[in-house]
């Protein structure tokens, strides 16, 4: 049974009017449901980035909480309107277009659901075919969120294998050398969050204050190759000072203390974006 | 009888505390009260966009929802500050400067009151002349939501036919070609929208997937002039391909799939930046 | 005893997932827990503006209203965490950085207590030392708002004394000449917002639509210098002309009406931008 929070994510924008007739969609489904934001700032069509804000934000709200995110590139095509249920007990409404991707692979999700659009559509909306945001996934979620509709009467059930992910790559470790590559800049900071988690570079990290090699390449151009400092937080460090970081993900990010190492270096994300850790060399002064 | 749902909208912008100090200001009034916003992100002193978003959003809200909508930059002069009622029970808190244009136009206004500053103003507010967001709008707006006044407590009634309207124009058809302009930018996706409705176009529009000949001028110089299909959605083109589509205000939005329209050709909005849709001439191939 | 209201305020930017995660946290300390925000566009690790926000905002709230602010450039270091009580009974939970400034100095903070990490601190959250805005700040606001703690459980009492807070200069009159500096940019219109008070500037103002000679320095430069007029509100004025007025705090405001004048003038903030104001010099045409 639902608790009511109902948390949306688009790449609408917060400067027009599409997000509020979303949300009175949602009141008027039920009055005074209590709504939230991930974010409406997704860049444009970018479907790796909502998959992981999903990711970044899902796990610290209540079970049963009904999540909408609408990057829909894809809208008025046959790809699928779903509602997948994760691990953890949290509802995701959302094109299946990839936007599951982090939460499948790091969460896992139990169950998915096609939405049966003949009866999970806001009445009178059927001559527009350019807004599903509206017509069907904010209906559809609030309708979950308020225990109006079961998970069950979403529609017809549907394989776990078929969820659409994009591609990824996992970090690896090899000789003491990790392999990883940018996930996602940390908006707005400019720091890099890798996919290199906290458990696998223990590996190589004995304590904080340890120095390591840090590489970033791009199509095969290095971009960046210095030494810097296992930090426990940036206040270890000067002012200016680079660290790699346990981030709030749980995985390894790499900063520059109060500056952005993504503008600094010019530095993207993708699994075209390589990170290589190693420990650095001893240096021995004579 | 008032829901309690309040709506806000203002060119204020999300960066300062201007707009917290107006939620402050409800939560005074009523504590808890659902407060949700459309945008603060209207350009600076842009009254047609105001007008414009509120049409965009309002109908989706449930009746008796309470908007307030401050672009007000005439605050401090003899310009009025109302509350107007539609024809679908929506309110609507505001200065009386063009901001009711589009809803006016498309819903129609049924009742409006000049509020009473005597009566319905922040209590302790008086010297301050220059942020009536705050002490009339938002405090007038959260009693009405909350039932603490009723519409008719506002001050005295007005005259519907006083109301201030921005001057738009609107499209025609004549000999099987229609002329409109362009309304607004479907932000942040670039897409135009018109003042041509689904009906208008119908009455050259067959089908789905049939061609037009588009041209845009502005100042009397041609902009864009090409032959574009009229797509269902989005996903029926190639992407990078122009269209014509029906946008999720059921009036005609012209689109490059995935792509930026307004950004490719440098489009305006007004009632200068004039649209011509015909049936495109018909190509034969010897 | 607390009322529930949560208002956040960070440097976090909207455009990701960091902010979810704090409302998730309060949600799950109680579930549909009124959240609002003053904003997430506090330059990054700005103190000051951090600082000005806040009291911008905050006596517009209900009394007992949990304001939780994490502008935290010192996160992981020694700052110490504080809740501070104001003099109108206003919660601030934030690291104790120079967030308090103007809050201390114009309200009043009459007791603080630092967070008593061993209790209030999100369970299972201790490997990541860099989201003390979602471990500790979220989650220690949430429970006192929430009523689950009191003011007096958050941790041992701190001397006031004590508050850290950032260099600021008062505004001064010397033979009927008025000294102040330029405090925050009201973004996004662009006017100035100064240190000099409504009671300070009325010794030399006698009514609305006298005139005052402005010059605003810096660094010993002078980069604006002119007559302006005392306008009760910016619609005394013609469009694009500048004026002195009261502006929502109470102190004294300069802008060009419907104008941006810090962009115009590329005006700057803080203690080495000076405003000066005197009487303008009569002037007698023969």
């Amino acid at each position: 049974m639902a608790k009511g929070l109902l948390v949306f994510q688009s790449d609408f924008g917060n400067s027009d009017g599409a997000v509020s007739a979303m949300h009175g969609v949602a009141n008027s489904v039920k009055l005074g449901i209590p709504i939230y934001e991930i974010t409406h700032q997704i860049p444009q069509y970018n479907l790796w980035e909502a998959s992981y804000r999903l990711l970044q934000a899902i796990n610290y709200w209540p079970e049963e909480t009904v999540f909408v995110s609408i990057v829909d590139p894809g809208v008025g095509s046959d790809r699928r309107a779903v509602v997948a249920k994760t691990a953890n007990n949290h509802y995701i409404v959302t094109p299946d277009n990839g936007t599951l991707t982090h939460v499948h692979a790091s969460i896992g999700i139990t169950a998915m659901r096609e939405i049966d659009e003949s009866v999970n559509r806001l009445p009178n909306s059927g001559e527009s075919h350019t807004f599903h945001g509206r017509d069907i996934f904010a209906y559809t979620g609030a309708r979950l969120a308020s225990d109006i509709i079961q998970f069950e009467e979403v529609g017809p059930a549907l394989e776990i294998a078929d969820i659409i992910s994009l591609p990824f790559k996992k970090s690896i470790i090899q000789d003491e050398v990790i392999y990883g590559n940018i996930d996602i800049i940390d908006k707005p900071f400019g720091n890099l969050w890798t996919n290199i988690s906290r458990d696998l570079f223990r590996q190589i990290a004995n304590e904080h204050g340890d120095s390591f090699e840090v590489s970033i390449k791009t199509d095969g151009r290095t971009v960046y190759n210095n030494i810097m400092t296992f930090g426990r937080s940036f206040a270890d460090l000067h002012i200016g000072e680079p660290l790699v970081y346990v981030n709030s993900l749980d995985n390894i990010g790499i900063a520059i203390n109060q500056g952005s190492f993504a503008d600094a270096y010019r530095i993207g994300t993708g699994t075209n974006w390589e990170v290589v850790i190693g420990k650095a060399p001893r240096i021995i002064y004579e």
